[in-house]
């Protein structure tokens, strides 16, 4: 599990006053590639691989909305993985008072970019996230996370 | 149903030489927006009489990496409909075979923008989307879409 | 000289209530695209052969404010060409009574994608923009534009 | 002047490899948002005030192409004030060896919000800024930053 910290720009609202909700998604994956790179996983290093890790699917659920200037935590586990793919939960809370914003999850399949098939993932990065996965499963935090 | 045409642009793609995935939500609100001014309601009117209407659900299958250049058809119906909420579903395809590109949905929650309680639309507005809610409901293309 | 037409989404606003202003550089490279796909410039040929074509300078002048479903016209010419750079020049008018909303300029460099040194745009291709720029050259449309 | 640090995020790339050039201008924007909040100037009761501050010239240069990643400094200053305009001076370096990325300049002119006419920043406010824009003149740092 890990979080990151986030201070809601100007260019992130919409004219109803509040963040525009793709916001979210984006900051779903500000948390993902950092657990990612937490986790010794390097992207680039995939990618000149030919190895793609497109999303298959997203959720959120919008809890509170969020507004310019909002500082905002956001929490991510793996909830599920296996060399073809990784489920990613999140929680987005205000750092304030701990009010939960949104609550989402991500789906992600390694792919091989030259003709989209389905790709596995090689032993050894498979075995830096396998690790990250089950130290989440042990830890309480994320047992009761919702995954919206 | 409605369904809009988009052209992908190049500032919509990521380093992984596809869409990135958050351009597929906002093209559900490209979709969504003309279905509401289709069925005439006004936006801009809504929000100066005080009522916005944040997404509380969104979610959306990726079925297909959407490329730049790639000419898109959104096509959304209303799912369900109340007067304090719309539930539109929407399918994304490439125009030029029709393959299904991503399938989505999104709730919207009428609300006050003073205190960010729950409203309920008025009633012309309403009658209006519920006319629209009818046709859909009949429409034998909409019954078998997919809400992602 | 060429020009494209977009109208403007709900997700383009931020809270002043009007068109974030970084909506307009992308829409200058919208027109931007359109004007080298019809002049047979294939961008992702030029990428597969390891160039690429950076920004190097934008301006953009705002002239009024571009609001949440209006239909804006986007025409751009090319302003200065050789095999290194091309230089467009930009306007944006409202399409419903021509009000110029913005002007602006944008300078391309071709670079080595490897290495990110200057390159030289292919024997072929500069002809194609080349054709094209002496046709703008001639355009009095263009002549009398202000590059912001 | 003041410094803002940012990390650059996956979904700022584009199909180039390397940050879309529309981010800079939005993080002109985050060193603005912040500058201003440093000074004491609050864009929320400015607004409730009907007040708006929309941009009507941006320029920028891009001086090496920023990646997925990098850790970038975005600094500062009031270039000119007066009570209906602010224009502010950026520079953006690579944190790790100070490399510049990018200079630019924006202009946001003080707007009434019901008929877009030019508004006077009240003075109070307008005090607050002028002591940031004395202390920036004073400064030999800013001195020398190019403008882009």
């Amino acid at each position: 599990m890990i979080t990151v910290i986030e201070k809601v720009r100007f260019y992130e609202t919409d004219m109803m006053g509040i963040v525009h909700h793709s916001n979210q998604i984006r900051w779903f994956e500000v948390a993902r590639c950092e657990y990612l790179r937490q986790a010794g996983i390097d992207l680039f290093a995939l990618m000149d691989g030919g190895i793609t890790f497109p999303i298959k699917h997203v959720s959120c659920e919008y809890i509170s909305p969020i507004n310019y200037g909002d500082t905002i935590e956001i929490t991510t586990y793996l909830h599920k993985l296996s060399r073809a793919q990784m489920v990613f939960a999140y929680r987005i809370s205000n750092q304030e008072d701990g009010t939960v914003m949104a609550t989402g999850m991500t789906q992600n399949v390694f792919t091989h970019k030259k003709d989209g098939t389905v790709a596995r993932l090689d032993t050894e990065a498979y075995a830096k996230l396998k690790k990250c996965y089950e130290e989440d499963l042990k830890n309480p935090q994320t047992g009761g996370m919702s995954i919206g």
